[in-house]
């Protein structure tokens, strides 16, 4: 099923520079340092539910496709919030549907990655189709069940050297507790993304912002003492491997506000008495500022603006959030991060990862920008992008401005821990393919290429993320 | 002059799987669900004119790239609107001026259109230049006379199934009432497209408003006649033929107004006092209005957004609109679309095809938004993007998040009738090219590949306008 | 080192017409026609300095990726305006440093250009390294000193047929006059590039007024005879050879004032006593009376919009403007260009080149209105995407939509003479690239190719720019 020279350039030569320079990375250990898996899988290690419970329901790129073509979201088994309407759809006949509609990934890259599952981790053989519907549910179960196919084996098996998961700075990190304590040497490490208490139109903000000072023994309605909270939170995640904040804000906006004006407008916001302009301009004052706790403890700032949440409002209402209706929006940075660069932009301690949905800021905006700013780095493509023609694209619009050393190799963002190594699998052909291209065309010396192959697969994540 | 492999791609692996999906998809019937075709050519059945007046003076694409090199309208025998400066060009010098210019031509599809129809339709096998000329121009205007080149016979040896014109509501239809009561075999049908009774700045829009209502027999200032008189127009549309409407709005806005909000408006609207906001929020209601009426007849709808229209103030004083001068803006959909999508965006029955003329929003919203919502379908390459690079741009930019059933197939959009088969052609190839990729990288088996090209070169474009 | 077959497209039937059109085209005589080397080089014939003050110092491309990654301007032994902080780096310790990351330029164009400059002019064979640095040095600094390698003889040696420098409408033009009245045959003239006094918020806009009148005899705080001083600059620029004139201002917006209009905006702009807003629509007026010049005196008109200048405010602050921190922005043409449009868009006599920072209007706006307007014409890929990818975006984005013709063939636009064979190598390489498959794909003829090749290669540009 899998063809060894898969998402590989067709062209004979490059196709032989691009077997050459993948052979050399294929095996590297893989580097996690940005997703959204469950550390209760790690430290529980208890067995995966079914294959519905696994591979579909919790996969928002699998139930969007899905929905598009008029099947319900209840069809899959997702439950509305209001309990009395739950639905009881058996898992064996959602994977039914699934597999009925598997034609409809022809073209995504979920296809590929689930593909990829199915023959990797359990050698499936035959194409999903609506016959094989049921050999391939009751295959995948039992294996589940079965000692190496539990997180930690699986972890292992999949030669993950460092998992970071993404957490609330309200989490109590008791999972990575676990795992911290526990005799397994598997490092996953937790990262701290503060949305939840540092954008005032957040659901709950006010209660996060409560339990906030509960959890840290702050008066987190004094401006002072909310940011002394926030710091405390940091040490905390620190204290639990983090190395890495953050921020998905609907902007990359940021501010450089005086402290009495930011101190002003944190006494409107945590009154719950702001217009939506003013939380716009709280954000981005609080990007700023955690730029500025950034300096200080050393976490690595992630920027992943540009989301239009929950956009489909039935959805929202009936579901709640996370329902793949997340629509990217146009998304400006050279004005938006200039608050922030004018204040700290040149402080060599700082290390800001930027992440867009808007593929007319690779060459434009952010190559430039990560191309000068030392401070600056490039995160690789995101989300809808994370696929082959996505990767290629944003290779071929931001290294020829920014290099391959203002870059911070691969992160695979995903909550669907099974297609981790298909996608940094994808991600390092896709790179070779690209890298062969130049070495075919004589732009860069083959030997270059297998130096930049490694950086792009392995060392570039490692040291941007300090891990 | 026709190369059998043209458009196809160069790598040979890919280029052989490329023929053999091309092969199977080359004879399909040709449905052209949208375009601009003029259907007395089929009522009436009468031989076209001269070369010049079918091929140069109503192609905008062709008369825009001589205008650009300093040849002016007048010389290629296009008539002002004051009739006392009616130029009198001969056809023959205009046809001799368009073939020493040819050159201009080189690297754009109308010259790839153009090859087809003289090799194909005319059989004409030497290169268009000023010494071939005369023959080129005495060969076709001689053709043009004959049985096998009247537009019902040309419609036949085109091998089309379905084609569709576009009206304005103020159309009486009867050019298609003649096709359809006569006892040719062809389908020719209408769409309904709104825009004069819609869109407040349109050129006469108060006196297309009365005409509305004499021929509807409604008070077409009273808001809720207006609408009752919409939807008889567009009962009889559907009477002849309709299965879609066609929108051509500055932007993709819409609105979700209250009824007595609409009504208004409107109350401003239909006594021409209105403001450029005031129009384009009336524009955005309607839109949401046929949305309701599409629910109720089934009409499917197509949002062709974006274009500045009439750019050229000299020469839209000078001649009119659709000089060629019609240039792309800037547009959004994720909030224009919002409203309507809140009030119906999860109906069953509703059908909406996006098109664009900002690429931009391929990626960043139209393949998010289409792969999403079931009301949403993303329509091919449009105008300037109805070319080799432009087709290729918007699959590898949209199908990997879209996929490609929520996707239309290929529409020519053209009032240049001897294209349509050329235009097909160029789609079936550039789409057949972009699937060998696929399985030449093992991205999708050369099966589903065979499946998928039916898909787009015939069976897409049919279910999705419920031919 | 430098492979005869860089550039060319891999596929090798692709590569086989690549490389025939390419041996066409590569000798041909370099028309540069907009760029920003020192007139002063070709009026003294002096010796150029050591290797870093000629290679590295004045590189903005150079020295913002080796400050991207934590390397300071000082280091680069680039000075602070604060004349008591002047460092002293030694040129052959900032080689040292620029050698021993050589790798930070792989995968960009900086890198093919430098080698190509090492082993094409310098005849080194060896790979830059932190090992090699030495002998580069000396090689290069040694050969410096020889007759071959003085201005004049490079020059003639890169078979410069003309060569356009950028002036300040307020210099002397001195260097332009030494060359003129020399016996050197060699083509070097100037390009008028009045922004210091037409932007009133340029840096020094008062001063450079009152310079303009003491230079003209006018008295530049009356409008019309500011208008007058423009004239006699325009006059004295063109009889040192000027062709053309180039304007860098922040977007391309355009105004059609009427004359009154324009005087009391001036006469608020003159006293230094205007809002943003006013400093803008002056810019956007003096463009409109820049075309209203053009068509007396026959200057073509470029346009270079879009940049946010000095966007790093410490290295401002410290070093001053053009430090590598010019940032792209988003840059709209349609609506911003209509006012000059509607006033001068039909008159024969106006040329109008456009250039952009920002990718996505080549196909949205700027090929469309290239491929209309008679007076407009499509620059090459500018600054950023001087680049192999990013000259084949420009050519996939708008010779579909523009054709060859609106188009003005290649310019360098450097400061860095040396790198000038090694621009338009690369530029013609990938056209060649670009036009074979085209050929490959039989939607040229090969013959046809070859026309085109040479008109990219020197033709277009010759004529576009009245050389």
């Amino acid at each position: 099923m899998l063809h060894p020279d898969r998402l590989l350039p067709a062209d004979p030569a490059t196709r032989d520079i691009a077997r050459s320079l993948f052979s050399s990375v294929q095996n590297l250990p893989i580097i996690s340092p940005h997703g959204h898996t469950d550390p209760a899988w790690f430290a529980d290690n208890k067995p995966f539910g079914n294959p519905t419970e696994l591979l579909i329901t919790p996969d928002h790129y699998v139930f969007r496709m899905l929905y598009s073509q008029g099947i319900s979201l209840e069809q899959l088994g997702i439950s509305p919030l209001d309990k009395n309407s739950v639905g009881s759809a058996d898992p064996k006949d959602v994977w039914k549907i699934f597999a009925s509609n598997y034609h409809l990934f022809r073209g995504t890259p979920s296809r590929l990655w689930l593909d990829h599952v199915f023959a990797d981790v359990f050698k499936i053989s035959k194409l999903l189709t609506t016959d094989t519907a049921d050999e391939y549910y009751d295959t995948i179960d039992s294996l589940l069940q079965t000692q190496p196919f539990l997180p930690r084996g699986l972890f292992e098996r999949f030669n993950i050297e460092v998992l970071a998961t993404t957490e609330s700075p309200l989490d109590d990190l008791n999972h990575h507790e676990v795992i911290l304590n526990s005799d397994w040497q598997g490092r996953v490490i937790t990262t701290f993304r503060p949305d939840p208490v540092l954008d005032p139109e957040f659901e709950g903000f006010q209660e996060n912002l409560s339990i906030l000072g509960e959890l840290t023994g702050k008066d987190t309605r004094s401006y002072s003492q909310y940011l002394a909270a926030l710091r405390d939170r940091r040490a905390f995640f620190s204290a639990h491997g983090a190395t890495a904040t953050d921020h998905g804000h609907p902007t990359a906006r940021t501010a450089n506000l005086s402290p009495s004006e930011s101190e002003a407008l944190f006494n409107k916001v945590s009154k719950g008495n702001f217009s939506s302009d003013e939380a716009e301009l709280f954000r981005a004052q609080m990007l700023t500022e955690m730029a500025a706790m950034s300096l200080d403890d050393g976490l690595v700032m992630q920027i992943h603006p540009g989301s239009h949440r929950n956009h489909n409002a039935y959805l929202f209402d009936r579901f709640g959030r996370d329902m793949g209706a997340d629509i990217p929006m146009q998304t400006e940075y050279v004005d938006a991060l200039k608050p922030l660069l004018d204040r700290f932009g040149t402080e060599p301690g700082l290390s800001v990862i930027l992440f867009t949905l808007d593929e007319t800021t690779y060459s434009r905006e952010l190559a430039p920008l990560a191309g000068h700013y030392p401070c600056l780095k490039l995160g690789p493509a995101w989300w809808f992008y994370d696929s082959p023609e996505g990767m290629r694209r944003i290779r071929e619009q931001t290294i020829e401005t920014a290099g391959f050393y203002n870059t911070v190799g691969f992160n695979d963002d995903t909550r669907a821990f099974l297609s981790i190594p298909a996608r940094h699998d994808m991600s390092r052909r896709i790179d070779c393919g690209f890298l062969a291209k130049l070495v075919v065309e004589h732009r860069m010396m083959e030997q270059e290429a297998l130096e930049v192959a490694e950086l792009l697969a392995y060392s570039l994540a490692k040291q941007a993320y300090k891990l």
